[in-house]
């Protein structure tokens, strides 16, 4: 094993933030009426599921895909999800395949360059902080949808 | 000076990556109409000045802050903003001083551990990701208030 010098952040820390913000949006999904999950949307938007479609065809998706070097095509092929709860079992599942794979990042990799989807050409750590970004992104996104449904979303500090 | 070991990420990276989100943000006050930009709300929320106040009042003040340790409590005293371009003129001058104050935290100030506001006691790295993401998450609101205005907001990748 190799000495760590003094990092801005652990890869152990950035996992943590990750999947702090992915329990967040879970519960954001929790509290979306069923029908609203499917139908609700603002502006001609996406539907908070369609949104979740996106979140969970990047997150693990995406993470495995940097992990083989496998520079295949973005797809929303996730498999059918026909209810909120089929998409939280999907959650967890990610959430458990994300936590599997992480741990075969080193500290080398996060500088690598790669074309995720064969599309993205950056290193793989900014390709990370933006699927965190675009996460926190459409869930807050998903809080304004909760607010005119006259639902109070949880408190964006609470992970 | 320290000869640095690889990074998950550097500073001058990350200072970057907050100022494309500041920069991003600085897009869709510009979008708003001005009076919409301080009449209009979705669900009871904060009109997107009301938000602007918010992140002005966190991102320099708070960088500020840190740098001199110095645990004020937070306020969103930031001057009489009464117009757009006030807003603008106040991110811009933001930018500025984030710019100059970056380059004084050193890598070891990133994992120091510091109460920001009197309030928020996480390491100095944790503080400015939440700095990031609450902007983020505020801009993902104001993106549904520009599309439920029936203003396309600017691609979410473009910095």
């Amino acid at each position: 094993m190799k000495t760590l010098a003094t990092q801005m952040i652990t890869p152990e820390d950035l996992l943590k933030h990750w999947q702090g913000h992915r329990n967040l949006t879970r519960r954001v999904i929790e509290l979306f009426p069923e029908k609203d999950f499917f139908e609700f949307s603002i502006g001609g938007m996406r539907t908070f599921s369609g949104l979740t479609t996106e979140l969970l065809s990047i997150g693990s998706p995406a993470l495995k895909a940097i992990i083989n070097r496998n520079d295949q095509a973005y797809s929303e092929n996730i498999g059918e999800l026909k209810t909120k709860a089929d998409f939280l079992q999907k959650w967890d599942e990610a959430t458990e395949e994300i936590n599997q794979n992480w741990g075969k990042l080193t500290i080398e990799d996060f500088n690598e360059t790669f074309n995720l989807f064969g599309q993205y050409e950056f290193p793989i750590i900014q390709n990370i902080l933006y699927f965190i970004d675009n996460e926190i992104h459409h869930r807050g996104q998903g809080y304004v949808y909760l607010r005119a449904l006259g639902i109070a979303p949880p408190f964006f500090w609470e992970r």
